[in-house]
């Protein structure tokens, strides 16, 4: 996936996955043997693998290795019901994340019908195997066309300067992804387009997958970046050094209220307040037309420890023993603070419509 | 200073004097000892004591102990210039905080003014050691007098609750000053009160002063409180559950612009989008009438490991190495934001004028 010297985060062939483990990046690099369900479960849960699209790809991957030699005896509509109760389980290790319980909804749809025409339970495992391994595949290609699109609509939106500069926030690239990445292929399209004058990346406390996953990333593929405090956006963005922030989502929903990492809601108010374009990039599957409005996300808390050790939780003791924690993983960014949406099929904007809002389901459709 | 079981970061006898090393908090306590004028710039420099009017009161008293057993053989005019310099040369170990660069110059003045007086050297050093001596118990009235003058103009005018919770950034309190605390004096006051609900504080990135110290100083009194990560307030005040913020100030400007550690001006921002009412708490010697805006302030900036690396740039490298970093150690939170400075002489608002800005100056003669 990506190009050959790219950095592999999900390692797969048949029958066999390995995911790095991220926790340990960006000094060490480690990857752990998946055999199955229970595996994947647990390394979603514990942050081995992160990013929404990944966590999609490595538990439908991991349940794969699990069925591609198993030695199964009973009919193919038990087959079914074996993939489908795997996928329930693997949904419940990360329950925000709506490509994970999209992923999982596709397939078990898929191994449901071909239940009804399969010889056999091998035949059931089959179908869904070479599903999941065709998802991986398709992600690559799905960023690629985000990078594409987004990069392309901002220089058409940003034509008074020459040269971009882009603040981003969490790690939405090739290790959030099966590859390329989504906010962060934007910015390496920008940058393979000669007009990126500097990424910047937040630290996204707690757990700072900005300082380690991204900033390892935008060091790897030697694009001109800066570290900064979460804190000190702002600060940035009044010295006009920022053109336009760009993130990931975990959610969508049909008006375009954006579910992402916690710190995502404050960007935007700040880029408001200077007058910075605000864009969100992911691929369609991560919105969900079926909530109305991002009221109805739940947002899930993780836990103290994030906050009172350092290393995002798995160092030392930091912070004053006895205190109290809020922290959630996620904020909801309303529509009305978001300039657009890049997405493999096109950039989503509010430019057609009267009343401000987003037609996202107009989009979809007419982009299907 | 301050009660009896109060923790005390600055322990000063005539010729003696120890500071609290708040680099080791919140879980070793470990005091350092100061024997002159180096070792003062030192702990200011290291950050082994932190916040304006305790970094003006160490660096005095620092200076106090080199000189109250100070065998000099020279007048009384030489015994001046001699103080002079070592007041320059501490100033220069922290050059944004205008507390320390005013403490100074008061103290430099009251030398230079008795070294025309004085019949020997001795006498300019006992003249000295007394000033800096009355430094550190006004530090603390002061104080007591911002947590009551914050405490009843909040309950004025937040009077829609019966209980009040506030937001708070960095370390404002007993570790930052001599005693008691200037924003985290106000909380103090609210919760002596018992009209305050919760106190917030952030963790306060790179440097981790609100998890290591502010929660520290927290759990100590017994104040409900609960961390959160900066980036995590604006959450936070969507959801209703914060009625003011109160931060400290390094710095404020004539027309009310006030700089403060990186982070506040984000919290401002979000602050004024949600409609909840943000406060500076700090004595009026951290105005400086000389600068007319924020603009004329200089923002120092501050070693990238303490972002590279955790615990604030002490523990082990975190970040992707060969990141670039842009530390600033401040932001300067414009007057607009505003809604009141909360001083010893009382809390001066923007209610009395046609334009909506702050009178400092008129508050400051009429308050004398």
């Amino acid at each position: 996936m990506g190009g050959s010297d790219a950095l592999q985060s999900i390692v797969y062939a048949r029958g066999s996955l390995r995911l790095l483990d991220q926790r340990k990046l960006p000094l060490e690099l480690v990857y752990i043997d998946i055999k199955g369900a229970t595996d994947g479960w647990n390394a979603i849960r514990d942050m081995v693998v992160r990013g929404a699209p990944a966590i999609a790809i490595a538990a439908a991957l991991a349940l794969a290795v699990e069925v591609s030699d198993l030695d199964f005896t009973g009919t193919p509509a038990e087959a079914a019901s074996f993939v489908s109760k795997k996928l329930e389980y693997l949904v419940s290790s990360r329950p925000t994340a709506v490509n994970l319980s999209d992923a999982a909804t596709k397939l078990q749809t898929l191994v449901s019908k071909k239940s009804e025409t399969a010889k056999d339970a091998k035949a059931i495992f089959q179908v869904y195997v070479e599903a999941a391994e065709a998802m991986l595949i398709d992600d690559v290609a799905d960023n690629k066309a985000i990078g594409s699109h987004g990069a392309k609509f901002l220089q058409r939106h940003l034509g008074n300067s020459k040269t971009i500069s882009v603040l981003t926030h969490c790690n939405t690239g090739s290790l959030a992804t099966a590859g390329y990445g989504t906010a962060l292929g934007v910015i390496r399209a920008l940058h393979s387009d000669g007009v990126l004058e500097k990424a910047f990346c937040t630290e996204t406390r707690p757990f700072n997958q900005g300082s380690r996953l991204t900033a390892f990333e935008l060091v790897h593929d030697k694009i001109p970046a800066t570290l900064i405090a979460d804190s000190a956006a702002a600060a940035l963005m009044r010295q006009g050094r920022v053109h336009a922030i760009i993130v990931g989502a975990d959610r969508i929903t049909a008006n375009g209220d954006t579910a992402n990492k916690i710190g995502t809601y404050n960007l935007a108010i700040s880029a408001n307040h200077h007058g910075v374009q605000f864009y969100v990039a992911a691929p369609v599957t991560s919105i969900d037309l079926s909530l109305p409005s991002g009221e109805q996300i739940v947002i899930e808390e993780r836990s103290p420890k994030e906050l009172l050790n350092s290393e995002g939780g798995l160092g030392k003791q930091v912070a004053a023993p006895g205190i109290s924690v809020w922290n959630p993983a996620f904020d909801v960014t309303p529509a009305n603070l978001i300039t657009g949406i890049i997405t493999e099929k096109g950039v989503i904007t509010k430019s057609d419509n009267d009343d401000g809002a987003f037609d996202i389901k107009g989009f979809i459709e007419s982009a299907i």
